[in-house]
């Protein structure tokens, strides 16, 4: 059995891979915070995978971690996991020696979603998984493989600008994606409390605050943007959307294509590339994080890490 | 030989190249203007090559040719070659049967100059060519090898808007990358002849005239937020900036690079890209699109062709 994990900010969600790439199991729990808990769950949520019906008894051959992080060239050590109260772990480290030296890989939460995605989507084409969560990112999946990048960070949208007259972004610009599309962004800037406060401004919105409303439009617009980066930029068939914010579902996904098809209707141009028709949500719920990090902990081969130092 | 073209809408350049991939023959000619005219063209960049001294009585084993049109799936036909006079083109089966046989394999000439600068450069790492010509566009070598993208249209960052208050752009939208930093938007604005007309901005803008400081300010501001756009979507690990444009040299490069840099002064996120360092210009009169062209021709497998279709 192949395992992989998504550990995120909240929960960690456990799947179980078998020899055909099919997920043989599943488990939930709460995720833990800091370094210590964060091993803690990981070893956890591993333990809760062996005992689950049908899996007794089977061996892990490898296990796939994927983290909100960034990660360091190896796939070993997590960096910056900041809504996991983590500033630096190895992981491999820290776990490999309680699993008996099974190997542990680590991979980015958002890339790893997108390798998940393509193989849930049946290994066709190229595609990129945008990531609508606290921030805003993408990861690509090109002729069956992710693709990092010369440094890793591959996908990083976020902090494009696509309105110097937009709201400021924490990271200093005007008017990045992610400043309109975040969900962090927009909470702030919503300013009232809430569990899913971006759901709060669809509702406000619907029931017609103007404040409501522009926020809304201006998450549509964020969205949008990214979408003509990711197909204008790599020219990728699909552009899949998952993340916190896709559970306020068609709400979303409905005023993303009407956007698109806005602009389309002002360019030729945007026309032709069909844009609102290579939008599609991933369902609420789909283990494609903890099953894309399943995959690229058993692609890891230990003889070209050895070669590769 | 190999020989490889890129067919301009002036000239058209032509190589000749060695066992090792080095340049052994190289000619200029004006380009021809319309379907038969290119034709015309080619055959005599490939008469004048082969009668280059060094050259003469070798045998041509495959061509490419660059040519800035749209090429269809299959690398023989182009479409929309505005700047050249021609709607449609199967150059292959035009040139073939003049060349004995030998093959012939087109390509989007911004692809063959990626291609051709990645070969110049020692072939190392990821990197994206960015040209700056009539249009703006990019393309992209990823492991060697050229991106492409689901549809052929990877690296179309010219009508990514930047700047919803931004010049209307020939496609439509507002603010579009071309719509600031392309030869031919920049021209069209300015409104005076002239054989460059953004030598005419640039020297304008140094003269203190406000008209032309506004646009050569768009012009770095689009070519930096192109070059964000291919660093921050493909993490490419250098942006080569070549095409008509580039004649400006230093004058071009260093407005960019200041652009870049303020932009990196407001956010701790892009200071840590160094995007500035990033940026590099092709030297003027680089044979990297003929070059490009040729290994293009020459990487060209005739039975997986057949294979494919």
């Amino acid at each position: 059995m192949r395992a992989g994990l998504d550990v995120g900010g909240t929960k960690t969600d456990a799947v179980a891979v078998g020899p055909a790439g099919e997920i043989v199991g599943r488990v939930r729990l709460a995720t833990g915070w800091g370094a210590d808990a964060v091993v803690r769950t990981v070893l956890d949520a591993v333990a809760a995978l062996a005992a689950e019906p049908g899996l007794r008894g089977d061996v892990i051959t490898s296990l796939g971690v994927g983290i909100p992080g960034q990660v360091a060239p190896g796939g070993t050590r997590v960096l910056h996991a900041v809504n996991l109260g983590v500033e630096e772990l190895d992981l491999a480290a820290a776990i490999e020696p309680e699993l008996g030296g099974v190997r542990v890989r680590v991979e980015n939460d958002v890339k790893a979603a997108a390798l998940g995605t393509y193989a849930l989507r049946g290994r066709d084409g190229s595609m990129a998984y945008l990531n609508l969560g606290t921030g805003v990112a993408a990861g690509f999946v090109f002729d069956g493989a992710l693709w990092r990048g010369a440094r890793g960070t591959a996908g990083e949208i976020g902090h494009l600008s696509v309105d110097p007259g937009g709201p400021v972004c924490r990271c200093g610009q005007h008017g990045c994606i992610e400043a309109l599309a975040g969900g962090a962004a927009i909470a702030a800037r919503w300013g009232r409390p809430g569990a899913l406060p971006v759901r709060d401004v669809f509702d406000a919105a619907d029931a017609g605050d103007p404040r409501a409303r522009r926020l809304r439009d201006g998450l549509a617009h964020g969205v949008a943007a990214a979408v003509r980066v990711l197909v204008l930029a790599a020219d990728v068939e699909a552009v899949v959307l998952g993340g916190g914010l896709t559970a306020l579902g068609d709400r979303l996904v409905d005023d993303v294509r009407r956007e698109l098809r806005g602009s389309a209707a002002a360019s030729s141009f945007l026309r032709s590339l069909r844009l609102d028709e290579r939008v599609e949500p991933l369902p609420t719920g789909s283990p494609a994080a903890a099953l894309g990090a399943a995959l690229v902990g058993a692609s890891f081969d230990p003889e070209e890490a050895l070669a590769h130092g």
